[in-house]
């Protein structure tokens, strides 16, 4: 699991690093991004890690290009991680073909149909290989552990903090698609990765996570722009998500909708600095 | 000159437009990014405009995207506007060939060499018809415009100023080129659009024009990353710049080096905030 530094930036008085290593669980080599807050740097300080999962089409560089976080990250202390959205160049044929499927859309699943099944184990990839990776190689506090994202990444957030119980200490999600089985984009991801069998797909369906979540207890942050494009052709159903926590008592959801703001990163970059304030509120105490 | 909007996202309570127009300086058509602060939407009030202009390689949208200079520009309620680096799809045989001349490399001069000289005028384009675009189109005061850039485009905003005593209240500049006549990027550029002759190099030199400044009073802001590639491989040449404005009682240079840093966006988003907020000082006074 030797990692590879491929570049750094100081920013905000961190680095922002992205590196590559060899994936053993995907089968080929991965890039990640880190951004180390001068904390760490500065006093060899222990920090909490926040990882971030992005939406479709991007690749580890999106959200530390477009985010703005590096500030709140260094504010707060926080080292934080973004993963690439899918393997690469496994040569699967039509890996690059859509933007909703295969490269740059693995949606954090663990694909069991071939050819898929092979590489595209996301899920495992983010909460497995690539937590082990960081903890060995950065001076984490392992115990203080959140998770967000965006769209198809906060989807992928929500599903690991509620697959999860205990292991994640805090999750918030920017305009998360809440309940695939019932979407467009969904159904086509999980179909093409799980199989034709619905029930395989609950278990990657974060509203039938929450109807059915028994674990320690947990907080949902559900962020979303009013006038999101994706929102409105029912991509994101966040309605079915925050109806399945009002029935869970062991789930608590905290949901803003942001009068005027759409799915891009300018709305993100609006709203970052509350988001990683509120990680740090569990992160850190 | 009309404006088309080509897209606006809510950011930072203001809004993060695009607009693209026929440029009747430049042959072409033309777009650029307009960031309108939450106080020019709510209360339709006049605001100051800051000019940026970017670097070798950068369209519009670099710095819209990568800088997070929005939350600083509606802080301060200024409208930033940045336009794009050189014409498009000009069909000069070549244009696209070179990440250093022609398409992203405009320089911001006026080219007199065919077949450059027919649209490759970028310094009018900047100080004369983006101007009176801005000033029609949208409630600034005319009397509170201020211009910055980063590398290729600070070096445009420092000879924007320079050449312009009294018409620009205020200039600061990220990694600018310094003195293009002395260094490899602007030989290249300035014998492509300008000729063999070096002394009409020498109207678009910022140590140049500093030496020999002679309108009201102006301070340049001069911000230089100390680890910055271009700065050691003698493309930027700060020092000549400081040594013009030494020796120049017109004019006062600041120069801060920040210890570390790099050419990227990384850095210019670390500092942006200081640098809106010392264009503020001169425009909302």
């Amino acid at each position: 699991m030797a990692l590879e530094l491929v570049s750094s930036s100081k920013c905000f008085e961190g680095e922002q690093r992205i590196y590559s290593h060899n994936s053993t669980v995907l089968g080929c080599e991965m890039k990640f991004s880190v951004f180390v807050p001068p904390c760490m740097l500065e006093e060899k300080k222990e920090c909490p890690v926040l990882y971030y999962l992005s939406g479709l089409t991007c690749t580890h560089e999106n959200f530390i290009h477009k985010s703005g976080m590096q500030q709140h990250a260094a504010k707060e202390g926080i080292l934080i991680v973004n993963p690439d959205t899918s393997p690469r160049n496994v040569n699967i044929p039509g890996e690059d073909d859509a933007y909703d499927f295969g490269s740059g859309a693995g949606f954090y699943v663990n694909a069991t149909q071939e050819p898929w099944s092979k590489n595209y184990l996301m899920y495992s990839y983010v909460t497995e290989e690539l937590v082990e990776l960081v903890n060995k190689n950065f001076a984490v506090l392992p115990n203080k552990k959140g998770i967000f994202g965006h769209s198809m990444g906060g989807h992928g957030a929500l599903i690991c903090a509620l697959k999860n119980p205990g292991q994640y200490q805090s999750v918030s999600a920017f305009a998360p698609i809440c309940n695939p089985i019932e979407c467009p984009w969904g159904q086509k991801a999980l179909k093409g990765y799980l199989g034709d069998d619905k029930e395989q797909w609950k278990q990657y369906d974060a509203t039938h996570l929450a109807q059915n979540y028994a674990g320690t207890p947990l907080e949902l942050f559900i962020d979303q722009g009013s006038d999101d494009n994706f929102l409105k052709q029912k991509q994101l159903l966040p309605d079915n998500l925050l109806t399945a926590c009002a029935g869970n008592d062991h789930l608590q959801a905290i949901y803003k909708q942001r009068e005027g703001y759409d799915h891009s990163y300018y709305y993100i970059a609006t709203f970052v600095g509350e988001h990683i304030a509120y990680h740090a509120k569990f992160l850190k105490n």
